[in-house]
């Protein structure tokens, strides 16, 4: 699958990067693989190939002393993955392109590819190719994550009257950061979410085949932003009740729970809408087989725009999630 | 085409730089493209999508005093759809992720999206989506390329005896930087060669559906180094004869201009194998059609390796092109 590539430093830390994905001639390519990495392009085929980039730069989306090179490489690749979640795609492969910054050559660049290459199989998606140069300062992880998807789930499908479902449990991710911009340590489990989160692409597939799925987005941004997109998408509006947002052990035992549940980003769990009742029959079952919960937080109605409504029916106040504000 | 986004200053940035490729809903979708902007990835079909991704790092890959935000743009993106022209691929759209420094947004992001969205028109891919996010210093555009490619030309298929050529002339966009290395002002045509670089990618096609095309790649480092990858990939050795060398103008001018043409990079034009004598009778068509000249450069013969002989048969020496050691 890979192509040998001419002599160079550059070409060097890629062959590394490669060296884990190289497989012997007889073994049949990965599902979807025409032409693997080393080559100017990667070549793949099915039936609809999604594809989407993802961009991470230190001291914006991460700060070194957070997580270290190789979480800060699985983060990248998982969280360009979960888009392909958020389509009920089927996973690939990835590219990668990487800038090292000064000194990064020895240790940090190979120790943030291994992340990489475990976040791919961790998604059963194989390395495609990328891109490696040098950066003057921060250290930047682009990841483009393929995949097929014959029958993608869009924004844009959510109807009145739909319900609003959402997976896994939130605020844990966000939770690790509010520790650390506060000087703390996050406990495990936040720290964990943050730094290895996964992807629902098996979960997302498995709902898609069973459930009446409407429209879908993975969760980047916190509930109550990224509700935002199937809303205008769609146009419709979608109302999440406060009550029923599944808050992560590690949020909920801090103040501001809601805050970080509903809008804290990072999660990288599902929010989809879906014909009503169609997915109650697998709640069990879901859980069953992943592990995580499966939770009604609301439902979609005529208007516009997204909104969390407290018991009394209404809004609360949340600040949005903002990278371009974040220290 | 377009899916709207929600609420929020980054969506606004996408939204304006997704402005120009919004089309009425009675348009049809370019081809291949199933879905476009807008959602959690794009959706395209075809025989066979190839994919390549080229990351453009402020300080390393250019700077500011050299072009001006719509030819980094440009430059970013024809370098990334120059990966498909080496695979003959058809060009279908571009995912363009940008990291925009501190007081980037008002002015410079949207002149780097416009001289991306002309670059990606130029070759008649649409915009297929992006990422948006903000960078502590240098700006960083990592452009994904997306076409069809149901015959790909790889590196690997050159064979000894084939003939080696390449498309227009070389080193024009090194004698650009050349000059600004050296505190000069480059002349226009070196200048237009660096910021405004075109892929061949008709120019391989039509080669392609006619010529016995072996093996081909882009020159992104210089003929002497990337003919190393054909080798690599090939299993052969590949002969350059120095004197066959076309060089630009604009480096003919210069005391350096071997250097430049074969080892100075950013040329963009495509080097390929075919097998002997199927070329020649398209060359007075080829430079009829497109402008610039075909020219036989060398042979592939058994062995490895790629070396640049001047008229004695004497290998040249060259410095390797290296964005890694650039100032």
């Amino acid at each position: 699958m890979v192509t040998r590539l001419g002599p160079g430093a550059e070409f060097d830390l890629i062959r590394r990067f490669l060296a884990g994905e190289r497989l012997p001639a007889s073994d049949p390519p990965p599902a979807g693989v025409r032409v693997g990495p080393g080559d100017d392009c990667a070549v793949v085929a099915g039936e609809g190939i999604a594809i989407t980039v993802d961009m991470t730069v230190e001291d914006v989306h991460f700060r070194r002393g957070w997580i270290g090179p190789a979480e800060i490489g699985y983060h990248a690749a998982a969280s360009a993955i979960s888009d392909l979640a958020a389509m009920a795609a089927r996973p690939i492969g990835i590219l990668a392109a990487v800038a090292l910054g000064p000194g990064d050559e020895a240790e940090v660049g190979p120790a943030l590819m291994d992340g990489i290459r475990a976040a791919a199989a961790a998604a059963d998606a194989t390395l495609l190719g990328g891109d490696l140069v040098r950066s003057p300062g921060p250290l930047v992880v682009d990841i483009v994550a393929v995949g097929e998807a014959p029958a993608p789930v869009l924004r844009s499908g959510a109807r009145p009257g739909d319900e609003v479902w959402v997976t896994g449990t939130l605020g844990a991710a966000a939770a690790a950061v509010a520790a650390w911009l506060e000087g703390g340590t996050p406990p495990p489990a936040a720290r964990g979410a943050f730094a290895n989160p996964t992807p629902r692409v098996r979960e997302a597939r498995w709902l898609a085949e069973r459930a009446e799925l409407t429209a879908m987005v993975d969760l980047s941004d916190g509930i109550a932003g990224d509700a935002g997109h199937i809303a205008a998408a769609s146009g419709v509006r979608v109302v999440i009740r406060a009550a029923a947002v599944p808050i992560a052990g590690p949020a909920a035992a801090r103040p501001d729970a809601l805050q970080l549940a509903a809008a804290g980003g990072e999660d990288y769990e599902l929010c989809f809408t879906a014909a009503p009742g169609t997915v109650e029959p697998f709640v069990a079952g879901f859980r069953a087989r992943y592990g995580i919960p499966l939770t009604k937080v609301g439902q979609v109605e005529a208007g516009q725009g997204a909104v969390v409504l407290d018991d009394r029916g209404e809004p609360v106040a949340l600040a949005a999630f903002q990278h371009w504000s974040r220290p």
